[in-house]
């Protein structure tokens, strides 16, 4: 277990030994699960520290129309939902449920507020933890936001500049200059139409239209 | 200063004395900046906490398109960017300017670090803060996410059942019903598709269709 955690988030670069001394000082509980055992919906109370031990977990997501949205899987030394911890909103973001035999740690809220508060590396860890969760939501919001915009000028420029559904870029730097944006965003944009199957590459920067319709709106 | 502080999310609760005391122990400096002053720019280091303790400050992004979109203006007693302060990513997510004449308390990153670890409830309040940021992204991304299906079931409706421009419903917990969402989601759809003018509200549950062409879609 003790090598378990030293691979999370939480006691990244503490000791073994010291690991070791903090586990006897904190009131902790081990939670066995079996296969396709649900743990918690979206919504449920996120009432501490979640660490797995063994096994492995997936997160889904119910849409309201009805669809069921894999999220991801998470494995031994994963903590999970760790910006859920604290905050006015406790709750679980997503559905989770166990794939394989699973075993958890978990430590309740306020004790685990003891445990940050008696070792600053421990505290550092998991401050560095949910900013990054925060710093990841902001870029995602931005990068489809500035998408959204030049999509909407490339679309343009390829419904002007298709002939017979083909489509080729003479130098995609250029066209980036053209459009006022930076060349990896225009990529970005780009990559996404190709995964979109709106485009298709037939060539070196040649393109066939694949979703006409798609490129008039 | 010490009332200014007592009204930030990281000093809440805490006593006048206790952050008295809490100054007295810690290195901070006063940071003045006169009116149209640029603070920082996105991608700038976040070096620590900075609050607001005099003047209004602006928050603005630049578009990949040249643009100028303004987010938000920050008052006295607010943080800084605070879930930029830790983490991979320390860097100011937007531009940052003064309107009228500011003073900035700040507190480097490692000197501030100490300071949650003087105090448990400080701690908690800091927590708390950067946890709720998490969780109001990732309620907007979830938002946006959803409202994009449902927007588009909408959509399919409001063009099949419109007559002259003109669109009716009879029930709003039916159709919601029907779409198999939830009656606020779909609420929200059309506060979005009033806001965006797509639709203008001409009575109760009556709706004229603006744009046409959006519908098509």
């Amino acid at each position: 277990m003790i090598k378990t955690l030293k691979e999370t988030v939480v006691f990244n670069s503490i000791d073994e030994k010291t690991i070791k001394n903090i586990l006897e000082k904190t009131k902790y509980e081990i939670k066995k699960y079996s296969p396709n055992e649900s743990i918690a919906f979206r919504g449920d109370e996120v009432k501490g520290l979640y660490i797995i031990l063994k096994g492995t977990l997936i997160t889904e997501m119910l849409t309201e129309e009805g669809n069921v949205i894999k999220i991801e899987e998470l494995v031994p030394s994963d903590v999970i939902a760790s910006a859920f911890i604290f905050g006015k909103k406790n709750s679980f973001p997503v559905d989770l449920s166990v794939k394989d035999e699973a075993e958890i740690l978990f430590v309740e809220r306020k004790e685990f507020l003891k445990l940050l508060f008696s070792e600053e590396k421990i505290l550092e860890n998991f401050l560095n933890e949910i900013s990054n969760k925060t710093q990841l939501l902001t870029n995602k919001i931005w990068n489809s936001f500035n998408n959204k915009t030049i999509k909407k000028k490339f679309c343009d420029y390829v419904k002007k500049n298709q002939k017979n559904n083909l489509f080729s870029i003479q130098n995609l730097g250029a066209l980036a200059e053209f459009f006022g944006v930076e060349r990896p965003s225009l990529s970005r944009v780009l990559s996404e139409l190709v995964k979109d199957e709106k485009l298709e590459r037939i060539g070196r920067n040649k393109y066939k239209i694949l979703d006409i319709e798609f490129f008039e709106i």
